[in-house]
């Protein structure tokens, strides 16, 4: 054990598995190049410029932000072609206008005439124009416009009515295919996402209206993809750390999981057969999302200090600092391998949810040496 | 409208109502003046130094803390008498013999003879002695010795034997009483908490050990509490800011709550019922901790921006950065109410974790004045 090895991390600890990453990042571009589709990862799950830096080959963009935080953080990066995939709030029309102004390329998406009118207005206001995509509802999981909806190209006439607005496009994301019950289930969730913004891009120009931008996205869509005809860019984000959920999903491999939080074994519960640790749902998020599917694996799946899965080891329940760890069925630990002071480390449900309870990645090359600490950011 | 007010605010940001946390911190601090038991304030909640001046009458103490950094950064604002009520993991016992090296008098709480070795060799080394306390099961719920076992005199005489640790006395925290079915199950449970650790301090005197700390908490036991002989402290935090579990248990009113996420509509889905806001799980967390209560509220009770709840409305569901707003039951809503831009105010689960997803309070007094900002903190 030496300075900068994950023994003397105080714990909880989020650590982060280099080559993991680097491998899933391969995977999905070699995927898409297959496709012949480029990739807009979304940045949300990372939140962190030197994993962005990897998932783009060192190059400028281009990135999908979940909040304008995320557009001002990676903006102060270098990056200036950014999507912000969420419905705006027309409150954050002039943030988003100020960051234009400086040269951050921010497009915006809404899903109805109300939002569109704000828009134009606005842009009228301040002397721009801001490039919107319109939300299409593929898989009736959030927002967006629904397939065939007439509203569709109101809003696009609404758009591109006056000198506020532009209509870019539209963008789907199949947010439902996290509730797909196999993997034949996603590929035919891809083929209808893919339908549904490809036939909307069609409605639009039908009407005589521009659409150059035809965005899908969802991890597990992108990796059962068999077509992607009609695309013109596809956004993901928690490929390049994976977790339990997609797992489960058999999207990968629990092996693929690049992110997890380093914890201490702190007492035990013998006539219980329990471990305690210090990482509970603060550490760990209150992220339940393999509980709806075929293997709940509790708050996490628990492994030794280097990663190895420790078989049937889960993270039972949680309090707020601390975790209660319990073989699945409930037989008792060997607890001469489990003793107070020892080290593990948390396979998480959900990625995005884990790391944002963190300030910081522990970078790993697959070892327990410490390669690099990386800051990532929290909040709006 | 002016410039501080919550209209201005970009969302989703989170909302402290002065007067309400006030409230709250008064009726618990009469409540045990009534039973002549001081208050150890938790600070686990709030991490924020102006809540806990306030909760603590502007004195230098006493607190309870769930983590070192919390313990770090109170210390900065000169609060010195400082308990981390989380089980001791011995790679953190460097970093509290620096803390106490520095002046912060932090006491340490451990529940196993291994754990109390460690702790005495560390101070042994160190020269210092580290003040311990040994927690106590009262209710089965995730650590402690429980009451009657023997390693309980054991991990005593551990501390005492040597020069590096110092036994402080006893503390319990009722954890069990967050799933009281209804106040008298919650005063039953007070009072076996109180029997508990009140039991062991004899156990330990009996052996010869002093015992001068007897530390019970829990917002739920507290508030009910008949008597607390025996006990030297109680500590709480929740209580200062309350949420939707504390009033579905009966120990607050929905109109005690006093953070809330403030929203802006996006979209709507009207076939559904659905109102689609900018605060999802990543504003609220992913607590779910009135699922198992009578009255499920979703992700939150929505509420206007004023913060007078819509009765029947709540957060049906969330995605990171998504919320679904629906009545109970699935009526229409009137939905000139809530047009896109509008703002809401939701109303937690659980305040612990929907304010550690916010690094600041924006402060109101009852209307929608932004009096204030008080920064908080997050992590390890």
């Amino acid at each position: 054990m030496s300075a900068g090895t994950l023994p003397l991390l105080e714990t909880p600890a989020l650590v982060l598995d280099r080559p993991k990453v680097q491998r899933n990042l391969a995977r999905m571009r070699g995927k898409l190049a297959g496709l012949g589709v480029p990739l807009r990862p979304h940045v949300k799950t990372a939140k962190c410029i030197e994993v962005v830096r990897m998932a783009l080959e060192d190059r400028p963009g281009p990135i999908t932000v979940s909040t304008l935080k995320e557009a001002e953080q990676f903006f102060a990066h270098g990056l200036t072609d950014i999507l912000y995939a969420v419905g705006i709030a027309p409150g954050k029309l002039d943030h988003v206008a100020d960051l234009r102004r400086r040269g951050a390329d921010v497009k915006i998406l809404l899903d109805n005439v109300d939002a569109a009118r704000a828009v134009a207005a606005k842009g009228e206001a301040l002397g721009l124009r801001f490039p919107a995509l319109i939300e299409i509802d593929s898989d009736g999981h959030r927002s967006g416009v629904k397939p065939g909806d007439a509203a569709l190209t109101d809003i696009g006439r609404v758009l591109q009515a006056g000198k506020g607005a532009e209509l870019r496009g539209v963008l789907t994301h199949a947010g439902d295919s996290y509730n797909c019950g196999d993997t034949a289930a996603i590929r035919a969730m891809a083929e209808r996402e893919r339908l549904a913004v490809v036939g909307c891009a069609g409605q639009l120009r039908a009407a005589g209206l521009p659409c150059p931008v035809v965005s899908v996205g969802s991890t597990p869509t992108a990796t059962f993809a068999e077509r992607l005809d009609g695309v013109t860019e596809v956004r993901t984000g928690v490929y390049m750390f994976f977790d339990l959920v997609m797992a489960g999903l058999g999207v990968c491999a629990v092996d693929d999981i690049a992110v997890s939080v380093l914890t201490s074994v702190i007492g035990h519960q013998r006539d219980k057969g329990w471990i305690i640790t210090d990482a509970g749902w603060m550490a760990l998020s209150r992220d339940r999302g393999t509980a709806a599917q075929t293997i709940d694996q509790g708050y996490g799946v628990v492994c030794d200090a280097d990663g190895r899965v420790i078989d049937g080891l889960l993270v039972a329940s949680t309090n707020q600092e601390h975790g209660i760890l319990a073989y699945r069925g409930g037989s008792a630990p060997d607890w001469a391998r489990f003793p107070v002071g020892a080290q593990l480390r948390v396979l998480p449900n959900h990625a995005c949810a884990t790391s944002a309870q963190h300030d910081r990645y522990h970078v790993v090359d697959g070892d327990s040496r410490v390669a690099a600490t990386w800051p990532r950011f929290s909040g709006w």
